[in-house]
């Protein structure tokens, strides 16, 4: 099956935005066993959005087509669309009330302007967007005149905002696919996701194990992500649930204690989910991460039940004033140290009561290196309620936010492992 | 002039990797007045990508391709375009040199099919890769056998690894563009940046004032991201700086208060920047953010300067300990209040010293809302030594990262006001 993404914006082609769409859809279909086969960026004016469009109606059973249904006026797509396929544009009730209740509740005056997003193509399907005003569209072309033979095609339009898109199709685009062009097969896929080794040894470690079962169909893929591989095992067919489930049995035998999780875990989840099973509470001491490893702690909805809160403690004079890190510590290590990182994470746990503390201190950069402590160096610390407190020093020696992102990570690494009772 | 960029990667389809090229190759030639009209991503296979290159060199004047050259057996660009264009490859004396002395220089041994990219096709310009193997290429393609009248155009091939592209990019892709498809006008740009209006609220009051102005040339476009909009100018011609000058004065006129920054700024970096100037430190108290402030602030190089640090008052048992918010003002009035947003910056400035203080206290949901605080509500605080404190109430009813997005950027705004003594 040929697919196509369009996405639409004059600000994707200038630069100004990061187009996250084409990762993102690209994983959610890949996961579903539908692959793209081509996406193309075009600005937001009329030739180049109607030449996309036909060109995919050309050869895609799939169209997809990402911004353009806003209420501005360089959002074109919906009303191009409605031309190209001569669909008329009528105003949907349901839509329009949607609109006006979305200003109603956030107490906002509704510009008149907005209602253009009540305005659908003739036949199209709906999809109310739950965190939004413009509604996805789905139109099926059929006879499609763009076409040799006219085969039918799917058009889907979807908003542009991810916070809109993403759970649009998670809840309504993915489950009118599979119903609407279903797999000749039934296909199958399970991601583990590992933490805390490099994507060739990974690759080095199960390539040969696992050749076997890619013989038999076996799909292997591995994503690495900043400090973290995903290994991707998927394929087609009655037995494959079987073939994977074999695969997943080998990974686990040769690199257990580096997978943390499956499918779409993140770490931060995971160690949220362990502590709301023991009931347990966290506290954190950060220093370099600046936040970083609260805000993680707190992205995952049910995290008020665990997290305590913690200390940033920036300064020297804050690890000392709320942490309790002895002046003497600070003098004779330095901040960015193995003993100022167990004080750090002790003095989190008393000070906030919890069952479990950890404690980040090192050196961001680009600034405050040291041939001994060059940038990148950090101490990650962990101390809970009757187990000893241990520090291991770590080298991410990357720009800021990389930095910021391999050092939270590990740190959880850190927790999850003592949780699991394993490291 | 019609610029085309061809990213090759099945990886990029599927979703594995995130196409960073898009984004980073659009802003560059932006800035310089060259703006990419399309982009497509195929992949690694022949037909797709010849397919993609004809059609490109069939309408555009440069036509810029990342990926495939390298040694392994999916990088199949560079065999391909010679074969296209019917330029023999050959082997470049230069650049297999420096592919082996990068080889020794690491003290690697040297796999013979490396030197594969020492090929180049016939007539080819060669970018030495300063940090890789694999050179960048550029070809004249006149006359283009592909386009009607055989107008001709430029292939610029590129590597995929961005540490190996963005440097070869600046160092040599540029000024060769430049020199080679040089601008018919010089062009100007200038972009603000603003918070806190809505993206059709800024173009409802700029598009009429403005419009003599686009008669006289200028490119207005607006691209809006969570809770800020950004307006930029531009423009080509002797007479356009004056054109952007004007607009400039037009949009400050309007709503200067909410214009942050110019071109690249973060709000983050206007604040440390202002507090870098002032000799002034700040310090937070966060609780629904969980340190998503602080790492804001710490995300700008040399706020270690600035940043006191903080503290995550998650529970109220923290915010009481920590901050000295009194029992009582948490009974009366709930954690999400006034009075308690004051005591937490407030407390902040007492226990850290600083200057001034930023406090956030919120439902970020999707549980704990009722009819009177909604999932959304949140207040920010803020003290400052020898400044009246104050609080604003906030409501942001999105998911939780996005809420915590625009609350973070609200509380940066203002202190960014109190900085500049607006608002």
């Amino acid at each position: 099956m040929e697919i196509e993404l369009i996405t639409t914006g004059t600000e994707l082609l200038l630069g100004r935005v990061l187009n996250t769409h084409q990762q993102w859809l690209g994983q959610r279909l890949a996961d579903a066993g539908y692959t793209l086969s081509r996406q193309v960026t075009v600005p937001d004016n009329d030739p180049a959005v109607c030449e996309a469009v036909q060109t995919a109606l050309g050869c895609a059973e799939l169209v997809i087509t990402t911004g353009g249904l806003g209420p501005t006026s360089d959002d074109i797509t919906r009303g191009l669309i409605a031309d190209l396929l001569a669909r008329p544009l009528g105003r949907d009730e349901s839509v329009a009330s949607h609109i006006e209740s979305f200003f109603e509740r956030r107490n906002r005056p509704m510009p008149e302007s907005v209602l253009v997003q009540a305005y659908v193509p003739e036949g199209a399907v709906v999809f109310p967007n739950e965190h939004g005003t413009a509604p996805g569209l789905a139109i099926e072309v059929s006879p499609n005149p763009f076409r040799a033979g006219g085969g039918p095609a799917w058009l889907i339009m979807l908003p542009g905002p991810p916070r809109e898109l993403r759970p649009m199709v998670d809840d309504q685009a993915m489950p009118f696919i599979r119903k609407h062009l279903p797999l000749e097969q039934p296909f199958h896929c399970s991601i583990l996701r590992s933490l805390g080794i490099g994507e060739s040894m990974v690759e080095d470690m199960l390539l040969g194990p696992l050749r076997p079962l890619m013989d038999r169909g076996l799909d292997l893929g591995f994503c690495a992500r900043i400090g973290q591989v995903d290994i991707r095992l998927s394929g087609s067919g009655p037995g494959m649930p079987a073939i994977i489930a074999e695969a997943e049995s080998t990974i686990r035998g040769a690199i257990d204690k580096q997978i943390y999780g499956t499918d779409d875990e993140t770490i931060e989840q995971v160690v949220v989910g362990q502590l709301i099973a023991t009931g347990e509470t966290l506290a954190v001491a950060e220093s370099c991460t600046g936040g970083f490893l609260g805000h993680h702690i707190t992205n995952v909805p049910g995290a008020s039940a665990i997290f305590a809160g913690g200390v940033l403690a920036y300064s020297n004079a804050m690890k000392q004033k709320l942490l309790g890190v002895k002046k003497s510590t600070l003098a004779e290590h330095g901040s960015v140290s193995k003993p100022v990182a167990i004080e750090m994470a002790e003095g989190a746990l008393t000070v906030s009561g919890a069952d479990h503390a950890l404690s980040v201190t090192g050196i961001a950069g680009p600034g405050g290196g040291t041939p001994d402590k060059p940038v990148g160096t950090v101490w990650l610390g962990m101390a809970s309620r009757g187990g000893r407190p241990l520090a291991i020093r770590q080298f991410h020696p990357y720009d800021r936010e990389t930095f910021k992102h391999a050092t939270v990570h590990q740190a959880l690494e850190l927790l999850r492992r003592r949780l699991k009772k394993i490291g």
